[in-house]
């Protein structure tokens, strides 16, 4: 297999005439996308309809081409969104195809899709969300033919969040749901899917017990988001395999904290590229994706100094380091197309985030 | 002269309790200050108290310790305040204080202030703020003994904002006001300062009818902000002369645009520092403050992609950039207390903006 | 003809399954649907993909229904969506019907729609703009059979908005827009479509030069919007006429300012029914629809007092009179899934805005 | 004694003017000050340091009219300011004095004020806030000579707030503190400190697992608000006693939802007035001051019908049902220049609040 990513700038949610030129003009064929992760208009948090509304826009444009329901499409394809474009960051989504190699020697960037059953609102944040997506994950990788969980650079999970009408529903149908903030629930679901991946992988022995709890027991390649628009956890694994050919690689490495600008550069080393502060051109052109996840410090502390992110009634702590830690990432690579993810509970280590980078490979 | 820098933690607006202790300690003499630059709490738009609240307490504290009244010393330093801590940013004030020199053997860091008369909404982005700013600046440079503009790293001017009851009322006096948009007018007012500060560097020809339309024309050594605070232009410069001695020294550089983190790489060159891709500890205790003046490219692209901080309702533009482009900077110096300034209009190059750094000299 | 409004809750401006429901259970035949108005998730302002999102979905469900294309629903029925539940507000979305009649006497509630041609961002706040929609309300008048200007009530306007990227290509292109701001230039786009209302009723005799400046000249009974996701102004006209027959009827009251909690109680009293100070339940239960047009003050004073909508830098002036407004008529009527749109300008008298309510007649 | 009650406009938090003049041309007696309450400019929530400012302003100005050091000001004399001017809030405070009585007949309105000893984070929303405040206020209703619960119509209390900084501190120092959510943590401040009102007047028996879970332990007078600018609790009991006299009476009602408007009637009914459906102008001017507690109902219904208000990431809820109920009530008085306070946990019905009006009694 080969895969191939492509990014397509994404002027407004509703707007996906980037993938329709590509599929109109057979650059892409629509059967064989695997997965689709952008960036969107949206504030990220609860009440942010953009993420469907890509969804929607995206679903009703693939079963147009391929003839599928706009149903089948999404039970078919993750489509996994994180809202928030601040600072210099970029709407965009970056569309994942698998496709018969072309018998060049890998190994090379692999792909594996992979979905829970739904999830209710008394599950987030629980050892049922925890176990699923423990299982999703070890799907995608068999699926992809990533034979070692050291072969595996990223994990995105999207998994679903909640209105307060949908948690007073379960909690009257007799759910313990963890908590009656909507947002709050959105961590826990994040918290819990990343200490799943990280079970999968063998990288902690987790429980429910840990969830918000214990940061020292995280995932090194998880990125955890939720969202409104879905009700299940979406899995997508990307790695290495010797099964896939092709020019891609994918690298990732941990960020110690919000200034740690040296992942960025650590991860570009893996994949043959260095930074001088800034990618020159040549190199820049070779990046086909990048992903982030990052958090605002618990303690309210970087490198001792204090921040206001989590003091502040005005702008949400995820919007604020959305747009930091992004633009640290964007200053090295010349580039503002990103996905950056806030809420890295149990992502990357307490404080800090990851990165990781596609790029093709010289 | 010597100079003496010294940044102190903002817990609270109205907690001075970092310079406190240093006057009453005797590490600080109160009649030496000479201005003091920090960055506040709030959003740094028409309604952030914030600057006035940390004005107030500084006025009163430095009033108690030399038995000036509090408008005296209001009348002597200039007190200049930036709202918006975005995203890392930590929020912090830097006494600026002239003493005796040590003998040692200049150049140096040389700090000269001036106020202009009170200015009135119709006077915002007006060739009478232009004017009497450009004087501002002379006067400041020859209080400071700086000799040439070459020799002017950073000029700081702040001036004063208007509420909307403000505008109203000089309207109804028959004052012709630019807008009656209490937000642009701060605009106006950033920009009409940043063209009085070119013209008295010999940077730019201006006229009132530049202000705003050609952008071409910028200080790059100007940062200009507002606030419903102050009724004149406060005005800062910071440069090097013979007269001053001491360790301390100041460099700058442009920034090309809001990626161009090599634009603080080339002002740390200047002082002797290389960061590789960040400071090390060592350089970094050497740094006493940074200055940052950014903005949203108004094409809304960077490097031809789009941003979208100039279409969001919710985050003003100011925030999202300062956020941004604080983070790049203090990545680089692995600092965040840093003065980030956004609202840029002819202050560096169009789409971008400066950097100032003051750092012990080796 | 007979006119039916039906309003339906939005719990996700993706969830129509309200009306599907109708439509299923033949309670609505969509091929009957002359316009839907509501009011969704966004915040109104120029980065509001709520309303796209919700248009695109109820134009996949007409066309599932009827076998048009989502494209032929959207030429032939206007969504009119207002972005913005404040405070108390409901997500919700009316939807208009016409039927054969059943023969009962009128007049009664009688329904037009028209579109003008697209406009472009230099059409904005223009003559074009004015004289189109001028003549869409004729068109939308003729085609409802309503025979004088006085039977009509409430004049729903919605046109386009445009971003940054449209108004910088437009720009490119040689089109000389009034703003470079796009949220100003939604303003333009209010105030160029309630003169054209203003215009086609004979309530003001209107040019260019009055937009934004002359708020003298105003509409009585124009509600106007803008969002990004239309092209052309769509035009909802709602009056009476002894052409149409059924149980509803109409009424509209201006409101003097922001307070005039009486406007509420006239347009109820034309209605047959009275507060005191509240709806009772019966008649309550008699309310079909209530859309309410209001805004900040632009003197900043509401009865003398100073507000603080038009200084503030975290929300912005439509979202705080929103909340406001819209929270006192829910408290006459007992409901709060109204429409209540923001930006009033040339739409009822200055500082103020109008009410319409549709009720069943007793 | 003699209860006057005195509101002015605050056009910055800064501006103390108001009071200052009626200093300056002996229409108040500085010492005759018995507390001041008022509504200033900022979110509301943990960062809004207007409130600070306010009384930083006020402390020195009255410190330098009596003498006193602005600590024996703020030790004596309550200030207790809600941010937050949504909608049509106008910002303002009130000064309340008390001085010897005229001889006429009481009874009348009645002031006693009182502090807690300090409280720590982990003191929030526990057994010792309750006592604390309970014995406060029965201390207050002591020294305002009121006897018996039943007279008492108001209680505002004000109780610190902690930012993340302090938590954090508290909990190395082995601080059992119920959340390290700054935001939430007010909350639990204000449950604790009405609970402890409620015990005090005999409303209902409260213990420390009563706090933000059994809402049907409620007072029907209490006010509670929290802010980072005070360590104690700062408690205000407004009521009638016979050993008052003079001209102002007092009076409130239940809001037994947001849409409560008759609640507003039966509080003016008590005083003599009637609104049809507003206040007239004789009756508007005789009105002095007014109190509402509002909040938004946890179901996330109103009268059946959803709100969006606990969903929403941009616009903190307490932020939108201030600017709603504060509307509704400014509509049937007339005014805006009123105290509205959100997160009225236990503070009135569950979902309503509470209203209470001081006016001159004909």
């Amino acid at each position: 297999m080969q895969a191939e990513v492509t990014r397509f700038p994404l002027p407004d949610p509703g707007d996906v005439s980037g993938l329709k030129s590509a599929i109109d003009h057979r650059e892409i064929d629509p059967l064989s996308i695997k997965a689709v992760i952008g960036k969107t208009h949206g504030n990220g948090l609860v009440n942010d309809y953009t993420r469907g509304y890509l969804a929607q826009s995206l679903a009703y444009l693939i079963a147009g081409a391929t003839g599928e329901t706009p149903e089948a499409v999404r039970a078919r394809i993750p489509f996994i969104f994180s809202g928030g474009v601040e600072g210099l960051l970029s709407p965009h989504y970056t569309v994942f195809t698998a496709s018969d190699g072309d018998g060049a020697a890998g190994p090379a960037l692999a792909i594996g899709v992979a979905f829970t059953p739904d999830l209710r609102p008394e599950d987030i944040g629980r050892e049922r969300q925890m176990a699923l997506t423990a299982a999703a994950v070890a799907d995608a990788m068999r699926s992809a033919r990533i034979e070692s969980p050291s072969d595996v650079d990223f994990v995105q999970v999207k998994g679903p969040a909640f209105t307060l009408a949908d948690i007073a529903a379960s909690t009257s149908r007799g759910g313990k749901v963890l908590t009656d903030n909507p947002a709050k629930l959105m961590g826990f679901g994040r918290a819990g899917s990343a200490l799943g991946v990280a079970r999968a992988l063998g990288e902690a022995v987790t429980a429910e017990e840990d969830v918000l709890r214990d940061f020292a027991k995280f995932s090194s390649v998880a990125s955890c988001s939720a969202g409104v628009e879905i009700r299940c956890n979406e899995v997508v694994v990307l790695g290495t395999s010797r099964s896939w050919s092709g020019p891609l690689g994918i690298a990732h490495a941990p960020l110690a904290d919000a200034l740690d600008v040296s992942g960025v550069h650590t991860a570009l080393a893996a994949l043959g590229m260095t930074a001088n502060p800034q990618l020159g051109a040549r190199d820049a052109a070779r990046i086909r994706a990048a992903f982030v996840k990052c958090e605002a410090s618990r303690d309210g502390l970087v490198r001792g100094k204090p921040h206001t992110m989590l003091n502040d009634g005005d702008i949400d702590q995820q919007r604020h380091i959305r747009a930091a830690v992004g633009a640290i990432v964007a200053s090295v690579l010349g580039d503002t197309a990103l996905f950056v993810s806030g809420g890295a509970e149990h992502q990357g280590p307490d404080g800090g985030g990851l990165v990781a980078i596609i790029a093709e490979r010289t």
